[in-house]
């Protein structure tokens, strides 16, 4: 019985294969996005994982809906799989918006999907950090979210030498095209050239703007001569395009941006640079994409401003900017994996209780439901011989052993035993570690231990 | 656009109509179930939310498999949302039980699915808590997974006086099946009623018991006489049946459990009730379902052996007895709701940070930064007077303001203050804040704070 193609399984380490993933790493991952997040004042929602196949159809653009893992339902409805969490989070903001103070700053966690041909290794699920907030036109918003979208890559311990935020705004580019557009040399032969058409119907601003986001998007991607071709059906040409670049003069909201992250001291992690435009159809203003500096791998992040969606989904009924940001968790894996920066996982057992005589087993039950109270316990189910269980306490990785044994009065001790220092505590019960100063040092250690632990 | 009939969006409190679920309950509960699964030595795990539908049709049995949200993927594949974690898990365990020292206790928090006829109010998914230990064959593993059960309730305040862990057997029942089969009464005749045909080929023991496993699994939903008639079809009757269910003597194994539990101080959480026996098919040993004690509610959770699952799952290459429960979160939120055990959740705002002149901003934006290292910060975003952002502080119930000033010699100083008290403390950076020591105090109230907050 195997799994579908492109999905994945999260095993605990140790990995036993290449072929599966880190549940781990993935705790470690969420972990960090959900701390981060906390820290900049951002709560935690969920929608469903399926979604109306009409929320994606219309809002997100080509793209997206031509790899749409959608299907009909027993109840013959045509849903998806949701590929991204915006609409969702856009569709429950418009359903209740009244209810929150303003600015609204969510995040979420979900898993997407997409159905494409399968190539090599290419999953059709991955998890996204979402991050957005509603409710705020000023450049403050995005500065907010883009500062939160480098301290979350930060706290994996990626540096400013590892990623660039590259920024850009859809702004700049209408102004570009508006001015193209109506320029004294609009390549009219081209375009006919193009439609194939001898009269073709005007297309509404709308239309071909997008379609010239659409070749931006791809500038990195295509041919310098299709693209060029494109344009110039369009009346532009590749040349202008990279001189305005090049040039990668920050309009005033973006200036803003800038100034703000430098004044919070992140102004090495981000550039402007108009080669990023984003594919997705909703965007209506800043926009920006997280790239590995290197250049090796695709991009880790992008997000930006789409002041529009929230009305397009509500039918019109709710009018709220909104922002937002996703980072998926397969190229920050490669990414994290290149540069050395996954950190070991453990079983994080902090105590393993040995029972040397089985008559003691009963007893040494109670102490460790007693010590669970606190720690992470493991102990042998079923009758083992001492060597064994303390090589069962070294592969868990346990800071401790903790042992049942009588002293020379033959009264009832506990006997916890340091497994790095060799170092042993002898207490007549567990409430005396709560409360003897001299075995304060004692929690500390397996406290230490535990933080580190990476499984909290 | 509405979201999916019996699907969830889960919004952080406050919530905004009654219609919609709790992002901040579900995040304590799943944080719960994390915390108790590792204090007792689980490591968490995950697998897709997408399988094959050949994962279930043959194993779970015919309830489930009724109720499979399943449909034909773009590549013509029959494939379900799953509907239960368990054979996910025998198929990864299978996969690579090797890497792995025995016993494996392993967790996971999967969102499940089902599609039937739309009831009032009936969900189409659940998150469950699932926890499973394989390689074990021993009854103190069956215990190990029923006290990791009674804590994770204990774990979210509900006591002995709420719930009551109902423990019965398949040994027991396929004992009493065996011997009733062979007893001096088969009553042949209401056997051939029921088959309406002459001369019915031999029902293999296995179909026969199962089919009697199901008619014990309803005897608590259906009209005794129906049930009496099916098992008078079988060679049994109700009344022998409520004879041997009342009687509730324990065989060796569930004696073992009990005497384990009650070792553990955990004898009052469970009883011996022998009208449990679980719907799924593949059970093999003990079983057991979580009820709340006044009997208000569906059951809360509910497990037992599958000894032969991973060798099913396998096909027959891997042999490895296995355990274990699911928990889902809608009958236990109903549960937590109706005895008044949810906590209250706020946004965690430890520190708002007020601008008061905005030609402070730039440097605001540092302090912020710098703060944000290790509390939850929030400021407000684009200028406004000072008592609206100081409202804003108490709305996000922040433990603590923090602003910029000069004090007296015309030097710069951070004010903090706590909106319970109205305390100020006075620095001059932040990090006098950690130098400090009279200041100590001062952090351990925000700790505090932190540590309560529910949102971590």
């Amino acid at each position: 019985m195997e799994r579908l193609p492109g999905f994945r399984d999260f095993y605990p380490e140790p990995l036993p294969h290449q072929d599966v993933w880190s549940a781990d790493l993935r705790n470690y991952i969420f972990e960090t996005w959900r701390n981060v997040a906390r820290r900049y004042g951002f709560r935690e929602y969920d929608g469903p994982p399926l979604e109306s196949l009409e929320l994606y159809t219309t809002k997100s653009g080509d793209e997206i809906v031509g790899q749409l893992y959608n299907f009909a339902d027993k109840g013959d409805r045509a849903v998806a799989l949701r590929p991204e969490m915006t609409p969702t989070l856009a569709r429950m903001v418009a359903a209740h918006a009244r209810n929150y103070k303003k600015p609204i700053k969510w995040f979420a966690i979900p898993q997407l999907f997409r159905y494409e041909r399968q190539q090599k290794g290419r999953l059709r699920e991955h998890f996204q950090f979402n991050a957005d907030i509603f409710g705020e036109t000023d450049p403050a918003a995005d500065a907010e979210l883009i500062a939160l979208l480098i301290d979350s890559l930060r706290a994996l311990k990626l540096t400013a030498d590892d990623f660039v935020i590259r920024l850009s705004s859809r702004n700049a580019w209408h102004e570009f095209f508006q001015r193209g557009t109506h320029s004294p040399d609009p390549k009219p032969q081209t375009r006919d050239a193009r439609r194939q058409t001898p009269n073709p119907k005007p297309q509404t601003p709308d239309a071909a703007e997008y379609e010239f986001y659409q070749i931006i998007d791809k500038l990195e991607r295509e041919e310098p001569a299709q693209s060029d071709a494109k344009l110039k059906a369009l009346g532009f040409s590749l040349d202008v395009l990279r001189e305005f670049i090049t040039a990668a003069k920050p309009t005033a909201e973006l200036d803003a941006i800038l100034q703000n992250l430098a004044a919070r001291g992140l102004g090495d992690f981000v550039k402007i640079d108009y080669n990023v435009i984003r594919g997705l159809a909703y965007y209506t203003g800043p926009v920006f994409e997280a790239f590995d500096k290197k250049g090796e791998f695709r991009a880790i992040a992008g997000g930006g401003r789409y002041d529009n969606l929230v009305k397009l989904i509500s039918g019109g009924k709710v009018e709220l900017p909104g922002l937002g940001f996703g980072m998926g968790d397969v190229v920050l894996t490669e990414l994290l994996e290149e540069r050395g920066l996954i950190p070991e996982f453990g079983p994080g057992t902090d105590l393993y209780v040995m029972i040397e005589e089985e008559s003691l087993r009963g007893e040494t039950l109670s102490l460790v439901q007693k010590l669970r109270e606190t720690w992470n316990v493991d102990y042998p189910l079923r009758p083992e011989k001492p060597d064994k269980q303390f090589k069962r306490a070294v592969e868990l990785k346990a800071a401790f052993t903790a042992k049942l044994d009588k002293n020379e009065q033959g009264n009832r001790v506990i006997r916890f035993k340091n497994l790095s220092s060799r170092e042993e505590v002898v207490v007549s019960s567990v409430d005396e570690l709560y409360e003897r100063e001299h075995l304060k040092k004692f929690w500390i250690e397996i406290s230490k231990h535990k933080r580190t632990g990476h499984t909290q």
